[in-house]
């Protein structure tokens, strides 16, 4: 089946607003399987999205339309969508009443001009959104049926997940049920992740689970987008290959699905009883930003200290917390440049003494100061669970 | 003149890369009057290149192209630019020379598949690429000029300014120069911005000055795109218009082009022979994150504390510093939500004293956050400028 994502509005048009929701709808079709074939962008203009719709319409089997749905007078989804289809704008009772409740629950007076939004084209499926005034609805122009959803993000991602996808897969005929599973690493780049994970599709049972890598540094995520005939069928199918993508990723994996490292890390410390104090030179106080802000940290993380004169045991001592992470930095001296390094000293001291762990980064300023701050985190992650702190890493130079 | 951005990859179309290279491409031709009409996006395959080619190439005047231009096979640019063309991949000896010199200066041999990067369609125009292997390229495909540049952001965004954009204004018969002028402001909302610089524009002697913002949290960008006969010219007409939207936006400016607010009160501090301790709570390090790393900050930045029970004065007495900033949070209580937010204090101590101010924010956690770590920076901004720290901000609530 031929997908095409058409994105609509002069702030994307423009690139004032960079177009996240094209990714994102992108990627959330590409774990269902369904591939992207064509995207276009296209400002609040009548004549371009009209001839958008009808091009698009000869190509494609199916079309998200994003954008365009809202009360003003530059939003044109569904007045162009039903010249498009030949037919007038009809009004949805259904969802001008909801509207009207909607706002009618916060006590306030539903603005005239909303009324546009209840408007769509005769013969329209209307698509529930549950969390905003703008409706999406369905129509089909050409040979495509065309799906269109709200530019609000929020409201746009919800949408997707819940009415777009499963309507796609109904129309492209393909059953059953999907689900993604994600291991975030930190260590190894794509390329040996992809030689670590040869052959790992061709574990399961049917040709029905596809691996994929996304690398967000200094983490790379790796995805199994799986299908099975039901919950039961698609859990057996996925649990062996989920077990030996664990096994052969090991010690790298610091998180899986929606955990983060430092989410972990504040788990384990939690799980001991442990307090924590972190010192930092270079990084600056970016390992205390991502642990510090997480919900119940409070009764964990008790002190941060920027400095180049900290050490683990001293600030341990100073804080009166069981557990202190320090890292240090000594960089490179002179401009910026794409060599640019620094040798990182990772120190954890504890109720039964202190490790340390030196590397050397390189990469620019800003990637050195990330990775120094996931491999502080991941050496305390390490330590808490009993692995080695100094396995070597794919972005250490020694 | 209409212009098009076409993009291509399967890294960009999957949604696997945000493709902030169009918005950067746009951005930049709108700030020298040049307007895009139409985006498309299509993958590294053959058919879908020919045809979103010759469908530019009937709707527009110019078109730029991004990607494609790499050695490996799934690289399909400069073939599929020949084909549309009707004519042949031809080599250019001078491109092939240029790459093997590079490889040569940087005593590595150049792999035999780079050559394809110097087979160019005959008759083309060969652009520059001053810091990579992929060599640009300008052809005609129907009515329109393709402009082929490579996916690599930082040579793009060369290209773009020295060789594309050029090209692009003699096409349009678009003659002198141009300057973007740029003032960074916090604490005002872009509709607030607008009304307070109504009939800016107008102050030109001439049509030739556009205004224009761009938000980024909790920043908001003032632009004058402006063109004029010649630099003298252009400095003449722009200096009264600058010196206009300085004085409306007053105290709000916190930098101007290039600077950055953290970079403007290291600059302060530095001038005035000061030392800085910070002190956080929920921002947990995003304050000494800022100033800490900037370059020359080493002899002002002394040291940075996350703790909830810091307060300036003390803090300025144990660092021995010159000057201590601290920002205190009080959290509601509660889940993430939008109309989560803190009351905010900022504390500064120095030699004659301490001020101090409260606000508050709303907008969920991450939203404060971002915007408690802009007003500690701006408070001391202002008190060592001068200026009154407590002047109201849109994003607060009384």
């Amino acid at each position: 089946m031929k997908v095409e994502i058409l994105c609509t509005g002069d702030e994307i048009l423009s690139g004032k607003t960079t177009n996240t929701n094209y990714s994102h709808i992108a990627r959330k079709l590409a774990e269902v399987g369904l591939d992207v074939v064509w995207g276009t962008t296209v400002g609040d203009d009548r004549a371009s999205l009209l001839a958008a719709f009808r091009q698009a319409g000869a190509r494609a089997d199916a079309v998200i339309v994003n954008g365009g749905l809202g009360p003003t007078v530059d939003d044109l989804s569904q007045d162009v969508a039903a010249e498009a289809c030949g037919v007038p704008l009809v009004l949805s009772e259904h969802w001008l009443q909801r509207m009207t409740e909607s706002y009618a629950r916060r006590g306030r007076v539903m603005p005239a001009n909303n009324k546009k939004q209840a408007m769509l084209p005769d013969g329209a499926e209307l698509i529930d959104n549950p969390i905003g005034t703008a409706c999406g609805f369905a129509v089909t122009i050409g040979k495509a049926r065309f799906l269109f959803t709200p530019g609000v993000p929020r409201e746009m991602r919800r949408m997707l997940d819940e009415q777009v996808i499963p309507r796609l897969l109904k129309l492209g005929g393909i059953t059953g049920v999907t689900r993604l599973k994600r291991f975030h690493s930190f260590g190894i780049g794509e390329s040996r992740a992809d030689e670590l994970l040869a052959g790992i599709p061709g574990l399961a049972i049917d040709a029905e689970i596809k691996l994929g890598f996304q690398a967000h540094f200094p983490e790379l995520e790796t995805k199994l987008a799986a299908r099975g005939a039901s919950e039961a069928a698609l859990a057996a199918k996925l649990a062996p290959v989920e077990a030996e993508v664990r096994r052969r990723l090991g010690n790298f994996v610091v998180a899986e699905d929606e955990q983060s490292l430092e989410g972990v890390v504040l788990e384990k410390l939690k799980a001991g009883g442990h307090t924590l104090a972190v010192g930092e030179t270079f990084t600056s106080g970016a390992i205390a930003s991502r642990i510090a802000p997480l919900a119940g940290a409070e009764g964990v993380f008790r002190k941060g200290v920027i400095a180049s004169d900290v050490t683990a045991e001293a600030l341990r001592r100073d804080s009166g917390t069981s557990h202190a992470l320090v890292v240090l930095m000594q960089l490179d001296e002179g401009p910026e440049r794409p060599d640019f390094g620094a040798t990182i000293t990772v120190q954890i001291a504890d109720a039964t003494g202190e490790v340390e762990r030196t590397a050397r980064l390189v990469g620019g300023r800003d990637w050195v100061r990330i990775g120094a701050a996931e491999m502080g985190l991941d050496c305390l992650r390490r330590h808490l669970c009993g692995m080695p702190v100094d396995e070597r890493i794919d972005f250490e130079r020694r």
